[in-house]
């Protein structure tokens, strides 16, 4: 078996000892003759590894008691959606800090069900190249919420600190920077996270929100898209996409193994030193489009002199065993996702495949 | 490693070949470096999966060219309301047919959204001993659609025929009998299905539907509660639980392999005549609160002289490596859930161990 390096923008790569305690347990979980997938989710062994995964994330970001951890399905695009019909009453408004592709997704699927704000945007053209600067966001004080997302994943930009949102409940969009680095959760009327970046795989979404705001939203909406629901039976109202969770829990588990997020974090830096330290060392051949204000630590984007020379570099990193470059459609370019998983080293070879292919191929 | 009989009601058994080859490719599926769950699902890997649990399930199912095959996320809980969002226009009504807990939540999420209209129901007092004779449904032919619970999971009782519902569409909640046995696919509208009882793990719904009711469905509402969405970009609109769909295809290859529903059926029908003969020879002993017709070959319930003796029971069995056999809270008793992955097999050995403890425990 010979495992890549894996810069996949999400699903993405998982840690190699989360996926090797899944496989020597995947016919038998524990002593129970059977596989956790096969447990009734009314039972004592996933229920124990249900409240883990809440316990371990509560640990490791330091969630307060004001806050309920939940899990939801239906990925990031369905929380565009419920975020609204739960908290967009009639007559209100939200508003919105448009940062790049998934913002403008959250912003039109919220117009089908009620009015959008725009509190804020850094689109220039077609392009989002930075994140507002504190002072550029307008906040307005009878908003239900400002929306935000905390990390875009396409642009490859990321906000160093939370937006000031007053006494208006933040709820953030935190897909792609999740467990990257410590947070003040506190600050967050509702974080949602769809988990195949920094928590686990596709199939499940981390829901944090002020138990005060979810007990506000609406009662007139499907039972199942109420955020009430989900708090009100600890997230088992109806059967949880349990090997996704148990997944949760096995990534918390190597979370807190290895040091929390303060290491999880400088490794994070590290990673970002490198790549982009490698970018700016060859100025004349790599180019970023980022503001290096806003640059993100989990979505490192860049480009090459022509594109012809991306589509080679492409490539040429996967023959070398370095895969999942190719930057969005939408944009072009370079991308390399540098998720939790992704090691220190993983980016080294990364770095050095860059200097030789600069050399190499010169436009 | 000691494997159980697993007769839990779902999540629920999964046939031993398909965890050994989930387990086998965890850490690389196929030459890739990287596990199915770190591949993007925008890559060929994935869709490769993507596409080959469709094309499977349309071969074993013998599903036609005139419904979509599609993956959602949510459980049977999203369907119970995405059915009327999509379907149940503004001065229209939808025929329920009430046959047990499950119709009675789908029931109750579709009041929330608009008019119902009971178009048969078995309950008699709280329970429901049989599901309605043909002759008893009396379908509004002006509904929207008339839904159905194929199999109840609970109440023990499974249609043998679909209920006739002339030119209204047929919508049926299928989650606990698809593919146990043949049926007629072109007799339904919609066919929807949470996977862990016959299909796969928790955490994917399927959802087979007559392309032109898809297309019939309402535009404003949410893109992602939208089954036109998820049909026009094959179940890729946002990022699938790729890990669940991959077990999918896993279960329908062993389907297919095994000799698909003909001898899934065979077994189905062994195991029922093995379980429902062993409670009939000792009717003094083992009582089934069910009609005869409507028997299901899925879910069997039963109930012994006590509480007391129903207890010990479970207790037992448990010592003997049968699990999973008490049966819901809401009506006592005893379950065995006997899914496709439960083998004859493990139903002797329930059935030898009902023998034994009906001449040792006398009440």
């Amino acid at each position: 078996m010979t495992r890549v390096a894996n810069f996949n923008a999400g699903p993405a790569a998982l840690p190699v000892p989360v996926l090797e305690r899944a496989r020597d347990e995947l016919l038998e979980f524990g002593k129970s003759g059977m596989s956790i997938m096969e447990h009734s989710h009314r039972g004592k062994a996933y229920e124990g590894v249900h409240n883990e995964a809440i316990a371990l994330l509560r640990e490791i970001l330091a969630i307060p008691e004001t806050h309920h951890v939940l899990f939801l399905q239906g990925g990031a695009s369905l929380q565009f959606a419920m975020v609204p019909m739960n908290f967009l009453g009639a007559g209100k408004s939200a508003d919105y800090i448009n940062t790049g592709h998934w913002s403008e997704r959250a912003i039109e699927e919220t117009q089908l069900i009620g009015k959008v704000r725009i509190a804020g945007s850094t689109k220039v053209g077609k392009t989002f190249p930075r994140v507002p600067k504190p002072g550029e966001i307008q906040v307005d004080p009878a908003a239900a919420y400002v929306h935000t997302t905390t990390n875009n994943t396409i642009e490859g930009t990321q906000w160093q600190v939370e937006p000031d949102t007053g006494a208006v409940p933040l709820v953030a969009d935190a897909s792609s920077d999740i467990l990257s680095r410590r947070i003040d959760v506190s600050r967050y009327g509702l974080i949602y996270a769809g988990a195949q970046k920094n928590i686990g795989p596709s199939g499940v979404v981390v829901v944090i929100a002020r138990k005060d705001l979810v007990a506000s939203g609406r009662k007139d909406i499907p039972t199942i898209l109420r955020y009430s629901t989900f708090a009100e039976h600890n997230s088992l109202f109806n059967t949880p996409p349990s090997f996704a969770v148990y997944m949760v829990r096995n990534v918390m588990a190597w979370i807190k193994e290895v040091g929390g997020l303060p290491q999880i974090e400088a490794w994070n830096k590290e990673k970002g030193r490198l790549l982009y330290g490698t970018i700016d060392a060859h100025p004349d051949y790599y180019t970023s489009p980022v503001e290096n204000e806003s640059r993100s630590l989990m979505n490192v984007v860049w480009r090459l002199p022509s594109e012809a020379l991306e589509e080679k570099f492409v490539k040429d990193a996967t023959s070398a065993g370095l895969v999942g470059l190719k930057g969005h459609r939408s944009v072009g370019g370079m991308r390399a996702s540098t998720y939790n998983a992704v090691t220190v080293d993983d980016v080294k070879k990364l770095c050095g495949f860059m200097e030789e292919f600069a050399k190499k191929n010169r436009p």
